[in-house]
């Protein structure tokens, strides 16, 4: 365990400050803006044919009186809109798109008109039960939603300096806090999916008004005290409930009320929900210097990432309440890993690594984002993953087999439950903010992606220019522009997969390893910067053979190939079919192919053994056959990069021997 | 592809022809006599407390006009009686029980007086449902429940000489015969669960009346014509269903309707349906000379057995629909395998050994009986499994994880589909009919099972003893007592487990190999034989390693240790937790190990490594660290064995370095 203090914390980078220009993070960005956001937008307006429908825009509309009809879609389809709003904020961050702007303030006019005079916005309610606000908040979603259109508001008033969103969610912030507290009269509850907590921080940090912290907190507090709020709520309202079998009411591991927030120490129940719930106890930890609460999250993300995470970044094994599982249970072929709940993992481990300053967090961070994130959407950006297996066979899939259910083989276009595509879209399009921060005369180099940052260290403007082929190479170069000479540190990551194994140049000149500081993961280079200073970082990238935890019973065995941040997979379309009969010898050779294809990926080839069936007697059983192996070839493309060929079998665990 | 003909079949020895007195056996034999069906009686009766509820008994006397009340259980539970009765008819015909014949009178007293006029006999139909007899034959198997009565009603007049069931089941089957056919009025259906063919031969055996025989051909040769009969019935009675969510009239490949039954060349849909019409269509086969409906048999044969069957002899792989699954789809864990499939797997091959005179029947179904289903049954007879996994991780079974929720660690006390325990009991109780076989001048022998048997052989009475230690040792003793003089064969069944290794002495002086004639897996010693000859058998028992096929995903890298005819398993109780840790190196030392425990047993010690949790460094994924093994010892017991010692892991594939 981590002992980390709650004391200093460092800042990222805005997004306003950093352009990104990079051979493979561009390419998603672009399609961010050019054709995710636009694609959703129109499946939020129901006007994509193939896709399933969401009603969400038009649920505003029947609430603001534009339009008549129904609510259509989930209790929470609200938050798609507000998710979308909060991506298209980002995008105007970062370059202005008037087009753009002019849709965006137009559904905000929308939502404005459809808020009620007390400041409550909720279109399922308002316009499906108006008078049950607040009965059911185990599984209703309500502050869920109210946390997404917060963090819509803050977003598109720093993007865009307008107000009226911004207005729009202090109107309901300050609404909600008259209903929830300890103070008699207010209802002492908190929401079935959290959100809000994270949310209010930001409403908090945009606004500099405290309440919205101390909201926060008190959400955060009041989980998980007896008696249940929850049971309590179901037994107010005669035991009905929203998601019948679901149990969402009365299985308090599901939504982490089972205890105190600050007394769990193990993740259980939603994967989103607890690392949600995690990211607003580090913001909250951080601003009020709560000790206790930040070991509670250090205790957390320790079970988490020593336990029960994929080597993908994937969390939450399980399709049974989309949940954790017992520690070190990571099946791979029914396994669930929602890319929402990676996204939500890298939200809380971008807080702890602004709290903690260390660079475990942002290992993670790469780890989820580069491997289950970006496997979550096609390369066409109109197909999404919700579940993201590490071994599929599309025969079990399609089969009767109900255990597979959930699994797809290859990537859906739009969900009925469509959290993951507006979550992808957000996290993409704030990307600039994930890459750096600064914390007093330290400029701290989190992910390697290129582009141009303008950042303030010790009084300084600072022009970073980063420029690398990373992922696919580890020499990055960085062009330090100080407005003037000026003394201040940068910290740069040295990741967990190099080994340790980096060299700094600076201005051509190697620093030597004995001169190298390297604190809590990161080389720190202090000195006197002088405009066009270059820093060449160069990180070890060999192919490496990854094995699990012992405790770990499906990966037994077995061995993943990894290569900086990427995790490799088998599939189909290079290796036939059958991929378990592929084993990678110990000492096997292993080298890398550059592919064209799929955004010229590179690809790995193994030396191999492959089970012959040819050989074999056709018995299903023999005790005198003996399994015969013949020396082949495997191909590993990159995890992300799978089922962009059509259906087939898939695995990143292969037998080793 | 085997290639049999349909023309002579030999005949099964009778149960009172066979006295089994053997040191593995007679302990199941008193079990099933002195525990299993005294307490089934009890649990048909409602009168074991901790037990699910029955009301079998119940139903029948409220029918019969004798109680008042309300019919209660499943749509078959009429079954659950009728299998006792079977079951008792063969303790009856093995050994007098004048008591035990009173219970069993006095339940047919009251079965006869429930039956109605016209001879129908259905509790459920007769007090749920009267108006709605034949309406709904997918889902309500009237005709399955007759079938149970039926076998029951032959049995019990072979076991006692008392006609009353027998007249019972005839007026009963006259009546169906009246109802169903191809003839102008008559419906043109057939069961949702296949059983009353095998059970019209029975009837047609014992009347010798070949209407029985025809309507058993009929029902086989009508199912899967089309249109649909269950479509169309569904059609009829508005859509309603009585198991909803099962799809049962429309998922035609669930009970074998898909396609008619000489097309049919893959195993699908519910396993046991499957097993039980095989039976009755190796039976219909044999006694009408039909060729082509041999040949299906003979093809889903080796679809079963080359591609669908666990080393246990368990089949039927998912849950969903308690279903074949895809060619070598066999998972260790998420595993249905029921033990009323490998019941049934064992009827239909024990009939296509008499057509086919072929021990690869035999193999088979000692490979059932030895393992799945005597590991059904707990050591005290009141303990059943009606799911049989090759691993379990009791953490799954109890957990979130609703894959898991129909595998159970240790064995359930009588469930409320009670369709295993008196399944096992009726098995058992006629063990004796499947030890030999007599043909034209050849006595077979099929199992190694020790006791008397008087049989006929060209015209000779022959009183075979037989003595042996199997399945531990190899050595069986047979001594021959004709009684005179005679010229005869004596086929010993050389199991394929014994490579061929067998040596044959006749009082004391060994056959030459030369001189020993193998025919389909028996070797046939012809000669004069005289009272007291005595042969002595011996059968190489190795220690044996078994492979999968390659294609078998969950088998790949993994090995099963067999001998004689039982298949091992590791326990936790003898290995510790995490036997996925636990390695067999390919030429690691195995050996026996006497065992006082759980009758008597032979464990078997084997060489082992074992991956070692200690000295890895705790991180959840490693490029650095390697795994590391220790020699250690891995304690196999006999799979049929495993859950008598608590709850706790087991496996029966175990990794292969």
């Amino acid at each position: 365990m981590h002992h980390s203090k709650a004391t200093e914390t460092m800042r990222q980078a805005h997004l306003s400050d950093v352009n990104i220009d990079d051979p493979f993070w561009s390419y998603y960005l672009d399609l961010v803006r050019n054709v995710v956001v636009p694609y959703q937008w129109e499946a939020l307006n129901d006007r994509v044919n193939s896709a399933e429908p969401s009603g969400a825009v038009a649920n505003f509309k029947i609430a603001a009186g534009m339009m008549v009809g129904e609510f259509y879609g989930m209790v929470f389809q609200d938050s798609d809109v507000a998710k979308w709003l909060e991506a298209v904020a980002y995008l105007l961050e970062t370059r202005p798109d008037p087009d753009l702007e002019g849709i965006a303030d137009g559904m905000i006019d929308i939502i404005e008109l459809a808020q009620q005079d007390d400041g409550y916005v909720n279109t399922y309610f308002m316009l499906k039960e108006p008078g049950a606000r607040w009965t059911n908040l185990a599984e209703c979603h309500e502050l869920y939603c109210a946390g997404h259109l917060i963090e819509a508001g803050v977003a598109y008033y720093r993007a865009t300096g307008k107000r009226k969103l911004l207005d729009v969610v202090v109107r309901f912030a300050d609404y909600i806090d008259s209903v929830f507290g300890t103070k008699p009269g207010k209802l002492r509850g908190y929401d079935g999916h959290q959100e809000i907590e994270l949310a209010l921080v930001k409403l908090y940090e945009v606004t500099g008004n405290e309440r919205y912290l101390n909201l926060s907190a008190y959400f955060l507090n009041e989980r998980g005290q007896k008696p249940s709020f929850f049971e309590q709520q179901l037994h107010e309202r005669g035991g009905q409930t929203h998601f019948p079998g679901l149990n969402m009411a009365t299985d308090l591991e599901y939504n982490q009320s089972h205890l105190p927030v600050r007394e769990q120490d193990k993740a259980v129940g939603h994967a989103v929900r607890l690392v949600y719930m995690l990211a607003g106890m580090a913001d909250v930890a951080a601003r009020k210097h709560d000790q206790e609460m930040l070991d509670a999250c250090m205790r957390l993300w320790d079970n988490i990432v020593s336990r029960q995470m994929y080597i993908t970044g994937g969390i939450g094994s399980m399709v049974h309440g989309e949940a954790f599982s017992y520690d070190y249970d990571l099946p791979n072929d029914t396994v669930y890993a929602e890319t929402c709940a990676s996204i939500g993992l890298i939200f809380f481990a971008h807080r702890m690594l602004q709290t903690t300053k260390d660079a475990q967090f942002a290992d993670v961070m790469e780890r989820a984002l580069y491997n289950t994130v970006i496997a979550g959407m096609s390369r066409d950006g109109k197909h999404f993953f919700y579940v993201n297996p590490l071994e599929v066979n599309p025969k079990s899939c399609g089969g009767n087999n109900k255990n597979y259910d959930h699994v797809k083989p290859v990537r859906q276009e739009w969900f009925g439950c469509a959290c993951c595509p507006p979550n992808i879209a957000r996290l993409l399009s704030s990307l600039g903010s994930y890459i750096y921060s600064v914390h007093e005369d330290t400029i701290y180099h989190h992910l390697y992606i290129g582009g141009e940052a303008n950042l303030k260290v010790n009084g300084t403007n600072v022009v970073l220019k980063q420029e690398s082929r990373y992922p696919w190479q580890g020499d990055i170069k960085i062009e330090v522009v100080p407005e003037k000479k000026q003394d201040f540190a940068v910290a740069l990551r040295v990741p967990r997969w190099s080994g340790g194994n980096a060299s700094i140049c600076v201005n051509g000149r190697a620093i030597p390893a004995e001169q190298l500081k390297v604190v809590n993961g990161y080389a720190v280079i202090q000195r006197e910067w002088s405009p066009s200073d270059v820093i060449a970082l160069s990180l070890e990238m060999p192919i490496m053979r990854v094995h699990s935890h012992p405790a770990v019973q499906a990966n037994a065995g077995k061995v993943a190939i990894q290569r900086g941040p990427l995790v490799y997979c088998l599939e189909e379309a290079d290796n036939g079919n059958h991929l378990h009969q592929l084993v990678l010898p110990k000492k096997g050779g292993l080298s890398l192919l550059e592919e064209g294809i799929l955004g010229g990926m590179i690809a790995i080839e193994a030396d191999a053994l492959r089970l012959n069936e040819e050989t074999w007697d056709g018995a299903l059983y023999s005790e005198r056959e003996l399994p015969d192996y013949r020396p082949a070839k495997a191909k590993f493309i990159p995890y992300y990069a799978w089922a962009n060929r059509g259906e087939g079998e898939m695995r990143v665990w292969v037998r080793e021997q």
